[in-house]
């Protein structure tokens, strides 16, 4: 069951129906997003439809949930939600280019990324302290360490953060470091990492399942949404078939049927899907006139001595030329590249 | 084995090769190319091996074969192709729009659908008689009565018309009508059927098996061209995975590396790939600023109405948007959308 | 439209339907199966439904097809059928071992191979003479001279020939040869093929597409009993999933599934799935106990030196393990292994 | 890099390796497995590599890790392993039938499961408290209630408990219930959440992802192996393909394929692969003749009014008929059906 409040509910509106929830034995978890204020119950729904709920100061709506997903679904929530990270946008209005190296590794390669990247047009950084890697024997990330390096660059550049989170128990720490919590591929299904990056009060970016249908996604980002936390970005990173010539098959089809079905933005990895660098400009003007709302790529300044996914990584002149073309294309569909000015404005 | 000649050899110097060949209990497949003239000869290559090929007049190379194809890949022919339909290029300089509908209904259907594409923008007619449908209850297509009213079609609006063969039986027949002949995603692993396309001196439409790697596509092509035939368009519609979303999943990365791996022209079908209308406009944008050299879509006077794949048919509207959106996305990869003015110049 | 005939209806009185049912226009298919004649008419169904067809002497049945198979469906035909082979059965009283060369090399090389299976226990020889390969490069099979060895080694041996045709233009050269024709995974949707094999009057061993749903398997099948031939017998051999420890992934599901939506017999190719002589046997034994009317497998005297699938072919010992490993687990299913005795009786 | 130790190594020479190696600023898991204890070192390998930890009382072998997975492999490991849970045996030998509700629901329900489970021949029972569902409003599991619930269950029936862990820091409360821990098909790239079940001190059922390569199983066995418990049970429930009529497909090969590589024990869950009661006996029957070490099935006393995965529950006769065929194919393969008198004995 969800309770929708005005978007002026007052915080002693809001606390009074997470008390009366409360006292009968539920939970209630409170979601303010851009446009609206929702409060997720778990519990006894039949308990809670008996209370007179919708007759509460504040209450706009009280929805009974028997759709898989919610929250999260445009059917209920026509305008597409922007997700601000630190200032910067993602939503409809722009494409916002995100970068950085794969896996943090020194304070100098994060730095030398993050000045590529934010000369070439990128507004948030990438970087991975925490790597889940499949086999145990590979290099697993820099943990902490590896976001206080972070920390520093985005001390000296102004980027804001987005780097992953593994573990439900790592949450708050990691939450500490970052502007925006990532959801990796192969953590899509692990609902009690879900559920706590849904309160940890940061956005999130949220992988698709290399085999994970739409809905599933969908389904997984209601998870997070159901503990309060709307600010989620989609991004579709390619998935599982027989075809060998790339790493994963990007589903370009993802991005308009997710935002046909989601009102929250859909970005494209187009390092990831592919994996491998020629492919990534193609693939990235591929996913801007699909209408992605943004991309996020590999870069760094030694490709070839990457700890982790050099071959797909972009240099220099690449980046420029990436960011250039996804500012005419942005043009193209009635958007613009979200920029530093943007930042500053915000 | 492979005989590439020069391409000012003489069709006496061709023939005596031939007979050579044939000669020594071998057979030999002439293919005319637009930049070459090769001879494929199936037998004991050994023995060829041993005979003076290579000193004969008019004979530029002799190559054994040990990859897995050769005719079709960049490698030893690192221009792109041009392929010529009617006098409408399809090749790196071009995007193409090729429209029309799934199947031959009616004369006055596929004379509206035809006008319909010809007013929006189309420069080639794709319309099927011979539907391979996966139940033998589903209509299968009008046949020999369904050409005819192609090539009248084509007498009203000059319109050069692409047509699917699905028997070796039908090639002749087809090819008699046809000014191109689609091997469809069901038949892409018939050799039968390809060598019989080979041989028909019709340029050729091969879709990739919605199962088939983008290698044993390429193998498929390679059948094609050992018969002397180099006039081949790939066609990527879509492969088949877990995500039920979409009929297929449209995979946008095989344009930029089949076009890496062959010189072939490659354009893609957004209709058959998404199985949905609503997808047919971003999945056209993506194609072409992927790389591909042209779209080929469905569209239908009456959708609600079509005796096949309906759902997924554009109409005047949705196809007049479609083709000035490629015109406009064809400029900015440095093309232009093949006209009408290419055709008569040609 | 589908006609069911009494089992004892006369010559005269199925002519008597062929000539009324071409006179309207339309076309007529008789198929004798083992235990019924049915009538399958192809034209305007709406007009032989106004003809009195369900009066005319011998009719038992007149039945409108909406299902996307029927003639091959369990649903109108309880029992599941039984399929001879130049006298060996296959179907649910036994379980009956086909075994033989990937393809046809030499007299020896298959003789050899032949008199292994015999000798084991096999009562059907699989050999292929024109082989599909993915590339234009690989060895294709011998033809027709293939065809001729495979006739010596029945002269020598008695054992009844399986063997593959590619082309629907081939069909009656192949069926001058084999006691059963082999439609390959990669035509199981080559329409053609399979509306010429329906009208060979061989029985057919179908092979699933690598690729195909148990329905469009189904729906293939349909298109042969269409044009009256029910000796169709199925054979599993492995669909293409993302895992690449096995050269297709065995769905041995698929046996207990298509047996209860079809009457068909279903056999098992553990050879192919696998790519692995180490899992033929595991492969096999799970295949009888899943409930397969049979298995058919490579042999080769000389794995290291075969010109194709070396790899997967078993060799003496391996076989005659097979071989008494399945008279067991048929026992244990309340069959047996179809014997030569089987073969002598019929 | 790994420490492989005497088997009769003592534990003071075991804790003298830890020291060595906490002081050097890395970590030290000790696994104790039924044939050997190994102690994995995560830190400086270089360093390590220099400290002269072969020559210290009780190392047999310093190992430095180049595979992608070692302590799992059967290449270091060729004897096939035994995994002992509350005395009963899971290994080479036996073929061990693990029954129990999907969920528990309540007390009467999960006894009476229990009771039938244990009456037709199961020794270990399965049930889950904690279930990871897709959406966030099926059902999720009573949690610790449950538990609580399956331990009064074992205290009536004897039966040791099989169940779910879905978070990190769930597994020590759920490893105070129960007899072996779960990690289901979703989790089983969650690599927190191998850690700490690695080193909870309790056998593992490690799932196969649903679209894992059988390499991915195998490395995630290995982080579990890693933190020191190689007390590691693999588990083939089913792999996402293209086809719809199963709820997955039951990859067979695997049991084999995984078998040869790794020296951890294999079973089945034929419920969960194809989610239809009518495929559970046939596919369990295949999979005791791959090589299974065992079968883990769904039943409820009411599968009707199931909370979850009812569809596929057995009930009685059916469960019954599944344990005796079980029992006789075990003979068959050379093995015997794991008894209450080897839970007694052990």
């Amino acid at each position: 069951m969800v309770i929708v409040m005005d978007t002026d509910a007052t915080s002693t509106e809001i606390q009074a129906i997470v008390e009366l929830v409360e006292a009968a034995g539920g939970e209630a978890f409170v979601s303010r997003g851009v446009s609206r204020i929702v409060i997720g119950l778990v519990g006894d729904i039949d308990h809670f439809a008996m209370m007179n709920l919708r007759g509460m100061p504040g209450v706009r709506d009280v929805v009974r949930i028997s759709a898989k997903y919610k929250l999260v679904s445009r059917e209920h929530h026509p305008d597409r939600s922007v997700v601000r990270v630190g200032g910067v946008s993602i939503g409809p209005q722009t494409v916002t280019l995100i970068a950085g190296p794969c896996a943090v590794e020194t304070p100098d390669q994060t730095l030398a990324a993050a000045r590529m990247a934010q000369a070439a047009g990128a507004t948030l950084l990438r970087g991975g302290a925490f790597k889940p890697r499949t086999s145990p024997y590979a290099f697993q990330g820099l943990g902490e360490r590896g976001l206080q390096i972070l920390a520093e660059v985005r001390q000296e550049t102004g980027l804001p953060i987005v780097t992953e989170v593994v573990g439900a128990h790592d949450v708050a720490m990691v939450a500490d470091y970052a502007d925006m919590l990532q959801v990796g591929t192969r953590n899509m299904q692990n609902f009690t990492l879900l559920q706590a990056v849904g309160e940890a009060g940061k956005p999130v970016l949220l992988k698709r399942g290399m085999n994970a249908t739409i809905e599933e996604w969908l389904m997984a980002a209601e998870y997070i949404a159901q503990r309060g936390n709307l600010d989620i970005v989609l991004c579709e990173r390619g998935i599982r078939t027989f075809e060998p010539a790339t790493r994963n098959t990007l589903d370009i089809s993802a991005v308009p049927v997710a935002q046909r079905l989601s009102h929250l933005p859909v970005i494209v990895d187009p390092s990831h899907s592919g994996g491998r660098r020629d492919l990534v400009l193609p693939l990235s003007r591929a996913a801007v006139v699909a209408g992605a709302d943004g991309i996020i790529v590999d870069v760094h300044p030694q490709p070839d001595i990457a700890l982790c996914d050099g071959p797909q990584a972009l240099v220099d002149d690449d980046l420029r030329e990436l960011a250039r073309t996804m500012e005419d294309l942005a043009g193209f569909m009635g958007r613009h590249l979200a920029t530093q000015q943007d930042l500053v404005a915000a």
